[in-house]
């Protein structure tokens, strides 16, 4: 069975059998690991779970919905989840929000992606992105060398 | 010999001995195989062709540092070309930038990556930006069918 | 039963009675009503429905969640169908993507907005987005005037 | 007297019987009130003021010029000021300004918007805008929390 | 009488001296010159026209206001005219508008603006914006041929 | 010999001899002379020579490539150094980053550009990209008032 659809496709749909499953990742490290090692990790994963739990008390329908998406989008699956939390990485630095930024570091090295993979995919995001970018790429490399060093 | 610094490092500077060289990627398919098989890939590589020589014509030394700069990102290195090009295009989903869109696509089909891992490479970009995605993700899927199709 | 949650709350989670449930909107006009007064609406809906069966086609799970979200957002609710496309048509002309201003303006139309609430919005969206937003704003006005005139 | 437009029209201009005239809201909450239920709308206002005092001391005459229109925007019209209000918030989430998010947050409260009302908003917001939105979506709904809690 | 404020400024307030007053520009070309020399120039001047007409033709008092503080935004002041317009093309750059970016690049070049002071501030646009800018540096290099070649 | 081509032009490419050679402009004032005028400037500046600091120590290849361009962008050459400030201070509020308006301001400052330039240079931006910008506005407007006050 596979996970891309949940229905028969209809005639002349594709299948999709190139379409690896989805599943859970596993992580090599524990949230509470990165937040010990590093100040800056630590009190972006506080903020971040006290405002979350605002959110989820809220119980609002669609942003549970657009949350699940969420979830889903960085599993395992055609492409491992450390390439794709390295692309959300990337996506994050261009559009250039600092919370996602770290998110997404945090998480690549949860999964073990090293330093040079996440220095050489921030690139992508400094060229495709401007100079406008360095501000941000200033702060993730502090969390890097926090979490790295 | 590193590329990775044209100079040695002065003391207590990371020597980064992690960082693979960075050299040309090997296409499996050239650009005129491209334009062959989607009418789409080919008025826009012609199009970026012929715009592209009127810049080269102007020989203006910053555009040429940036162009040069741009070349070295996308180059195999600690990550593989095909993961960059594919970084490439959700940044340029992100910022939903057509041309860059198609660009990317075209370099990544050209390395060898297949259509599911272009489409899930334009779902984070999608979950990342939201629907004002959708329209050059339209358009993208439509070159896609064109090429893989 | 709401359609807020599928499932019942946990313990001190907001069950939120005062949202509404969420319904399809009645349309005052088809697709092709508006098409029929409008080239500029026609070209838009014919391209876009050609190249929403391309996507359909390809059967990309997230995307079809995706679409499903987005879809839900702008049922009537706690507001209503029609403010909620008139919020659309502010956030598209603000991150400017010209199709999805052409889609939330025929929409609105096919709620029974009127042409000064339609101006209004737009408003909203030149004060708050700036003279970048003219372009767009010039191209809309066309299709009003087509679709209004 | 029509307040859109100050000179006769010339032939052939629209006169636009169907736009109602610009006034006031009636807001039925001060900013003080507002300041007093939330500590975050407390630290908002107060900076916002002391900042702005500061520009009109510079007395800049385009500025002020723009003020003024930014202004006009969100009186009752055609439009009630409390929807254009929502549609300030919907376009300030999308371009991801938390100032400009609890500006119009703020506002809508004052003029009698439910939280509701407010989460449905930040809904097309979110969808429309994508999830580099949540961070800016969390920090507003602990403004809400506080403000209608 | 300073055309920086129409009111005596309140007493404290900046009374700025050293600005300028605003004055409208002397131009060393007429539009129709540019379009004669560029079918690039010509194109997007026609439609701009065009569709600039039924913006008028709708009256609405807003936009009007708009204008009018754009147009007052690019006279000779503190800073000349051909210095901000090409600070609007910069801008327009960086946010990526095509029509932004032509239309400044041509009242640039209507105020005496040398090709070479054009390329100096796309520079800085690329530089700020990265290489999503290079679609529509390629494309305003195209209209800079034309209308200077 | 001509800063602009580091190789002869190949036959037919433009040698561009209006192109001024790009030098390093002359600073009326040091960074510590606006640290010590403006408790803004003095924290921005620390924390950015920190930050900076801790990136040059990881000696990556394409950020030092790409912070040499960007010094090269702002140098003296066909326009004047301060014109290229103001044009990224313009670029950097159009794009919302308060560091980099920080800078820029600081910059022009430094060479000599007097308040009211800086002044109509923000109201380029505030026009090109709309209240979107205001809270930007005001925060420079502060440090404005703090190192010309």
């Amino acid at each position: 069975m596979s996970t891309t659809s949940s229905q028969p496709p209809a005639p002349g749909v594709r299948t999709a059998p190139e379409r690896a499953e989805r599943k859970e990742p596993t992580y090599l490290f524990t949230e509470k690991y990165v937040a010990d090692k590093s100040e800056t990790a630590r009190r972006f994963l506080e903020t971040r779970a006290r405002l979350n739990a605002n959110v989820d008390k809220a119980n609002n329908f669609l942003v549970k919905r657009f949350y699940n998406i969420d979830h889903n989008t960085y599993l395992d699956g055609t492409l491992p989840a450390k390439t794709k939390e390295l692309m959300g990485l990337v996506a994050s630095a261009c559009l250039r929000c600092d919370d996602c930024i770290f998110y997404h570091a945090i998480q690549a090295y949860r999964l073990g992606v090293t330093r040079a993979e996440q220095e050489e995919s921030l690139n992508v995001a400094l060229v495709v992105g401007g100079s406008i970018v360095v501000p941000h790429l200033r702060r993730v490399y502090e969390l890097l060398e926090e979490i790295y060093g």
